[in-house]
C-alpha cells in the first residue's frame, strides 16, 4: 500500500501570513500522495465583526446561522482555500481546492438543535467518498480541504476542520497508508501548557484517560485527541500532533497510538 | 468530436436566487460535457460597500487593489462558487468549482499601469490548461469556473468570467465542439434596448461592424462580442448570446458567426 500524508494545519497558522509560507513550504518538501486540510476560525470571526454578525461558540463550535454560513463560505471556501491553492501553486504543487459538495466528496447532515443548543447550519459528516480522492491523488493532485461539507439537498454546512481531517483520513485508508498530522502552534501535547519542552512523546488511550482524569489534557484538545483515537480505530495508520514548525522534523510531536 | 456546452451566467441572474435555480435547473438537463462560468460583480461591489471599500469601475473593470481582491476572492471563490456548485450537486450534476489556480488550469499575467490606468490585481489570461478541463469532463465532471486567475507567483488575479469563458472555449475547443453560450439578461442582441422582441437572430463579423458604426451594439455588448468573434477565429463551434430563461430552448437568441 502506498503511503499518504494528510496535514491539517489550524487557524492561528493559516492566518499569520509568514508561518502559512513556512508551513507550505514544507508541506511541498513531503512525498507526494498528500492532503492539506485547513481551517480559519478567526478570519471567519473577524469578518462577522466587521459585517455586524455575531459569533456565537457554544464548546468550540461555531452557532452557523444563515449570515454565518455566508461568512464562512467566503473565508473557508474562498479567501483561505485559494489562497493556499495559489501559494501552493507558485511552489509547484498541483493543488486543487476542495469543499465537500465539490465533486460531492463529503457529505454531512445539518445538526440542528441538539441538546437545546440549535447550531443552525452546522453539518456532521455521514459519507466521504474515498475513491473521488484517491483518483484525484492517483493523479499528481493535492487536494486542499476548506472546512466545509453538503447535504446533498442544497445546503452548505460548517464543518470542524479536525473532523474532516479525521474523516478523511479514515475514508482513504482503504486506499493508502495513511499518516494524519495535526499541526498547530504548540510542540505538541504538553503536560504544563506554558512549557513547550513539556511534550509528552507517546499517548495511547490508557495514558489518555488517565491525563484526561487528571487534567492536564483539557479542553480543545480533547475533542482532537477523540479525533485522533476515532481516525486511529478505523484504519489510520498513524497519528501526529506537532508543531507546524516542525512539520517534517522526526521524533518531534506527540504521536497517538490505540 | 464530441460536443461540450460551456455556459457563461451574468451577474444579474446569479445574484437573483429563483433566476439563479431556474438557470441551474435548466444547465442540469443539457447533456453531458458542460461547464459553467460565472460572474458576480454585483455582489462584489455590495459586499466591498459593506466593509468599507470603494469600488471603481474603468472600462467596464474593476481596479482591483490588495482589499479588493480579497472581496473578490471570497465572493467569487467562495460564496457565488460554492453555492452554484452545492445547487448542482442536489440536481446530481457533480460539480468542481475551479479558479485558475486550482489544477494550475488558467494563468494570467497581472496587468498593472495601462494607458496610464493601475488596474491592480487584474488579470490578462496567458495559458489554459485544456487537457486538465478534458480530463475532468471526460469523467463525467461539471467544472463550475469563478472569474479568477493566478500568476504562477502566488498571486490570485481578478479576471473577467466573459473572457474566462472565452478562454475555456479555445482551449476545449482542441479536444471538443464547443458551443459557447453567453446568458444573460436580455433575450438576444437587440436592435433596441428596450424592445426584448427586436432580437437580432444572426451576427457575422461584417453585419457587427455597421451595427457598432450606427451605435445599434455598444458598451457592454462590444466587450462581449469582441470575445465571441475571437473565440470563434479560434476554433469555437459556435457562440449564442441569448436570455438565462431560453437556455435550453432552439432558435432562441442571437447566432454569432464569423
Amino acid at each position: 500500500m502506498e503511503k499518504l500524508t494528510l496535514v491539517k494545519v489550524g487557524g492561528k497558522i493559516v492566518e499569520t501570513p509568514n508561518r502559512l509560507r513556512q508551513l507550505l513550504e514544507e508541506f511541498a518538501t513531503l512525498g507526494t500522495n498528500k492532503i492539506l486540510v485547513h481551517g480559519g476560525g478567526t478570519s471567519a470571526t473577524a469578518l462577522a465583526e466587521t459585517l455586524g454578525i455575531k459569533t456565537e461558540m457554544v464548546n468550540g463550535r461555531r452557532i452557523t446561522d444563515r449570515n454565518m454560513l455566508q461568512v464562512v463560505t467566503m473565508v473557508y471556501g474562498g479567501l483561505i482555500n485559494k489562497n493556499i491553492v495559489t501559494a501552493l501553486q507558485s511552489l509547484h504543487i498541483n493543488a486543487l481546492g476542495l469543499t465537500g459538495a465539490d465533486l460531492n466528496y463529503m457529505r454531512s447532515e445539518k445538526r440542528g438543535v441538539t441538546n437545546g443548543i440549535d447550531y443552525g447550519y452546522v453539518g456532521d459528516v455521514t459519507k466521504v467518498d474515498g475513491k473521488a480522492l484517491t483518483e484525484l491523488i492517483n493523479k499528481g493532485i493535492v487536494p486542499v480541504l476548506a472546512p466545509l461539507t453538503h447535504d446533498g439537498k442544497g445546503n452548505l454546512l460548517n464543518t470542524n476542520a479536525d473532523t474532516i481531517a479525521a474523516e478523511a483520513a479514515k475514508a482513504l485508508s482503504e486506499h493508502f497508508e495513511v499518516k494524519l498530522v495535526y499541526c498547530f502552534e504548540k510542540n505538541g501535547v504538553l503536560t504544563d501548557e506554558n512549557d513547550e519542552d513539556s511534550v509528552i512523546e507517546n499517548i495511547n488511550l490508557e495514558k489518555y484517560k488517565i491525563l484526561v482524569e487528571n487534567e492536564t489534557i483539557k479542553k480543545g484538545m480533547i475533542p482532537k485527541m477523540e479525533n485522533a483515537f476515532d481516525a486511529l480505530r478505523k484504519g489510520v495508520h498513524k497519528v501526529l500532533i506537532t508543531n507546524a514548525e516542525q512539520l517534517t522534523q522526526p521524533g518531534k510531536g506527540t504521536d497517538v497510538f490505540l
